[in-house]
């Protein structure tokens, strides 16, 4: 099938591979009369561009957005926004090493499997240069949401042994530091490990976190598309997360009910929470605390080490992958998670409208 | 929105509360010709009924199912196969403490504050009781996936800090205990755990793992619709799992790519992996190893120690839990990520039928 | 796949066999804090009942409606609805020759080429009977039209070579004449003409029309989710329909464009048009004049004449079809038409809600 | 919401407007393996556009397509298609006059409705320009279709008053006259006919057909996704279309059952039908037979007459539309009809390979 749609209401349709002519989407839904453009995007795709710092592959692409349909006189029409990336530093190389033979911890023998061929320049579709058009979308999202105070904030947790620590938080950090941590004591430590494992013709994994604040209570729907589940498969798409994880995770499960119950409590007039150990949601639908949504990122799979593996004619080889590649994946994923979380969380906003019959009659009694 | 859908060709509706009249599920786009009757799905359903064992509520119900369309003598017709499980034993009783108030780790806050009001009877749609569509559904996709060679296995991996040694795993013991483990060992040890969260009026977490053999390569589709995307929607919109892993999941975000990547190995004219860290999930795409899901699932949020919340008119109150809950929601959920998880498969297994263009002009040929 | 759902927001799901056990729909997606009883559902099934006159089927079926979910205190809870009616007199009867044969201008044939078998009994899934679960999701669409101003009327247009008089329309004749014209004199000419054709053991088609009252301007979205795209769907899913016209529909081909544009004209602060020959829609979105839908429906396949056909060996065979048939569809086809509407209109207007930016802001400031 | 994407498994995504940078169409869930060029699109894409004829509109536009995605050394990968259409000759005019009021017959006051502002300039993404990306679509399932022994064949069937005559049909006189008449002596009479409705600043409506030869029987989906009702949708959703027929459509109202029923015939080994009313489909299901759909097309609303209408500040004005606008709309739609036929097939035949268990197991079996 498709595959390359996601969401409701706000639908975007991703198309492009790392080394065709461009890559892009389109978002139809988008509700009419936003102030839009293309620097708005601009700042979100150059969050992942490559070729920003020392732990990044040098592959430099401008990675310049344009809109193509959408927006007039400055506002977006209600009609679909189709964006378009270019590629401009594709190399029309060499790829006879990697066109036969089946890289270990790729999608090149999924991709022969399903389809019975594939764009093996640099991963076609299945590389994370797909994720451009999810990028360019999320943008759009999170400055609907921003202009209803709801910020999404996404970050480097950890990169390999080396965790943040949340008493240091500083949102700045994020932006300006090559490894997206918002805590600069982790980014150095962070940045010589990542050395090392370079050294080493390694890579690293790492774990990305996102939070969401200021979402009203009752955001989601219940069983299959719970705002939860919602958010799992938009994260777990994002190449190379194996694991997702909402408010305290995989903790929960060794724990007693008395100890991760959150209490209720008043707070003036404000229903609070004395703990948030949900992550914000509840039976799928969110409570009004700071949502929490976690992603654990598998090392980059490209490395220069010798590794066993076979090519299409179903021979066992030695492969050694040339060229430089990000040593850790996490740094340039963290606004892509920004992204999917934004796009999912509007699009849960919208559907929700018509949850209550007071509130569609008193739109149409406008 | 609905939410109540899932799948795309294989495509399930469920419906109805825990105090209801009845719960069902409609299964529609499943193929003809498949020899179904009501004890192929009463097995499945019987395997999350309660009232089984001293771990499980003792509320009993018989959960007989009905097959009231879809098949003709004795087999699918191809048209929407509609079931239902008349509710016989919910008790017509007094809910005035829980209607007015809000139980911490429940949803009836999130449900007011979405709908303005809910079904407070036992949960109402927020009760694991909505599961039991699920799992008639899953019984039929189980089914399916058996009569092609596939295999769907889920079972308690871990409760509270008992784990499960995979060394001793024995799939006759997930049937035959009551924790659904399949470690005769591990199944003693968390009984008497469980018997002592029981006596601290307190509940418990707990793990559960599916997975599944048999699966060919080439299953899923890039981007959004990734098998392994739509398996963490899936098994993450069960009430109380909060967080999913594929393959080794969390662990990979502290591992060099050295140790996480999977070999590819010849073994005669077949490819094989040396290791299995993916999961069987490479790129979204089986890559036709075994496939490993786990979820990790919060304690009974049900307690009956003393506990801080608030009503319906804003005011902080205490509350003490009356009656007798499941100190640990796994064992029974178990069937439903076996159910969830065939579900997605085999969706994803329709859908691909039509990936490439010479099976497509193969099949209009005949 | 599956093909018995329809709707984006409010989505409906309907199941059943003619001599199956039961009939139903699931409604998810229906706004809560509606007043939903049983009798609002009945009233409209019994419009479309059998054997309510001389020129309806004489099988005697209660059509009584039960709601099985999604309602708690007279009230929808936004959760899934879940609707049933029994079948109770089919006829456990001979089947042996429609069993083996395929009837003209019925679905036999594609049925069993399609899945390879069917479910012979009256039809299976593709009786007129199926709609049972389209009219009592409908009745609940109407319902809520109604409480926000907006009316939905079907009637029988011709039967026959008898048209009615547009100048005698009379709303109560409606409800009130086996024919479901909304012209008493009309009625009367056309009782004749059925009472003749069915002498002559024959049958006969005929045209019905639905129009949409207090619809707002702006319902409805571009390209291919028109308004009038989703209700030619909606209606020509209806069986035995072979043509859909909106407005003046057909008309058009051959006018100028000088006799059908409307112009439009103010009434006071109101937007009105001079003429409709556009039936209330332009570019695929209301204009706030009445809508205006036609339905040209074949006449009743199953008649008693002696007829050529073929039997499931592939031998050329004779039959006449036994029983008694309805001699017409479209009088009981009218309900049927009224509710398709309402789910498409009201579906439209719940989608609509999200369209402007400045109404999404205003929702959530709330 | 969207409403821009169409189909399940073959599901296409358009965007762009008349006057803006760009129009296109994202095509996901193209089976793998089709040989894919820019000139098999071209040709289709050639065939609307427009200045090829008198009686067409002279803005001339190259309408050169360019593939950006999912085609890999000229063959299609089943990742999605990106196909982009630049406009080149929008004039950057004077849309001062249409800017403020509400043109009849055009969908300026309905945008205006619905999302309180409208991309005028042209019609913005109103403009019949829109079905760039349609055709663009369409000419991709068409090749496969044709690979697969099935032709999609549409043609102007009247003009006005000028109807063809089926005796004189020839293909290639649809391709060969500027009215894309299968009737060299009615494309005469037509091209007379609207040379004077040009003269008298005037407009003529018309009516295309289009037939599918080829098509086996047992395609299409019961209930809602009936084969018939969405080729009714995706037809209807061309803009002026105001009627759909399927077969002998609005003729089988006024007609008995004996004349309407097609009787089954074996014709050697092969099931044949006497005739052919039900134009192919039973029970909204293929019956191998010549499926055959119609549309009806309202006259080009832009006329050079004075017109009464509105404008924005709700003042009643005068227009006289400037500029030369198509005096007929169908002969440059012919392709559109012929594109969204082919895209609805395609996508029920992608659908429908899974609807038997036995082609299930043995596609899994291989």
């Amino acid at each position: 099938m498709a595959g390359s749609t996601f969401g409701t209401i706000f639908k975007i349709t991703t198309w492009g591979e790392s080394h065709g002519k461009a890559l892009g989407v389109v978002i139809d839904g988008c509700p009419a009369g936003l102030d839009l453009c293309e620097d708005d995007i601009q700042v979100y795709l150059n969050r992942r561009k490559p070729g920003q710092s020392n732990i990044s592959t040098p592959r430099n692409e401008d990675d310049a957005v344009e809109i193509l349909s959408g927006v007039f006189e400055g506002r977006t029409t209600g009609t679909p926004i189709s964006l378009i990336v270019r590629n401009t530093s594709q190399i029309s190389g060499d790829y006879s090493d990697i066109a036969s033979c089946y890289r270990p911890g790729h999608a090149d023998y999924t991709y022969d499997a399903k389809y019975g061929f594939r764009d093996y320049r640099g991963g076609g579709r299945s590389s994370g240069r797909e994720t451009v058009g999810r990028v360019a979308a999320g943008a759009i999202a999170c400055k609907i949401l921003k202009s209803i105070g709801i910020t999404v904030c996404a970050y480097t947790r950890s990169i390999g042994s080396i965790e943040i620590d949340m008493d240091r938080f500083d949102r700045n950090s994020i932006l300006n530091t090559p490894t997206a941590m918002p805590d600069p004591v982790a980014n150095e430590a962070a940045i010589h490990y990542l050395e090392m494992a370079r050294k080493a013709l390694n890579s690293v994994g790492g774990c990305m976190e996102c939070i969401v604040e200021g979402l009203p209570a009752g955001i989601g729907d219940p069983v299959f598309d719970k705002l939860d589940a919602n958010l799992a498969k938009a994260v777990m798409s994002i190449g190379a997360v194996k694991a997702v994880e909402i408010g305290d995770g995989c903790k929960v499960s060794s724990r007693y009910g008395s100890e991760n119950n959150d209490s209720f409590r008043m707070n003036g007039n404000e229903v609070t929470k004395a703990t948030n150990h949900a992550g914000g949601i509840l039976g799928g639908i969110s409570d009004g605390s700071t949502m929490v949504v976690r992603a654990h990122v598998k090392p980059t799979p490209s490395i220069m080490l010798t590794q066993h593996t076979i090519n299409q004619s179903g021979t066992d080889i030695d492969i050694n992958i040339q060229g430089r590649h990000d040593p850790i994946i996490v740094p340039r994923a963290v606004v892509v998670m920004e992204c999917m979380t934004a796009v999912t969380v509007l699009d849960a906003m919208l559907v929700n409208m018509s949850a209550r019959l007071d509130s569609v009659a008193a739109f149409y009694r406008r």
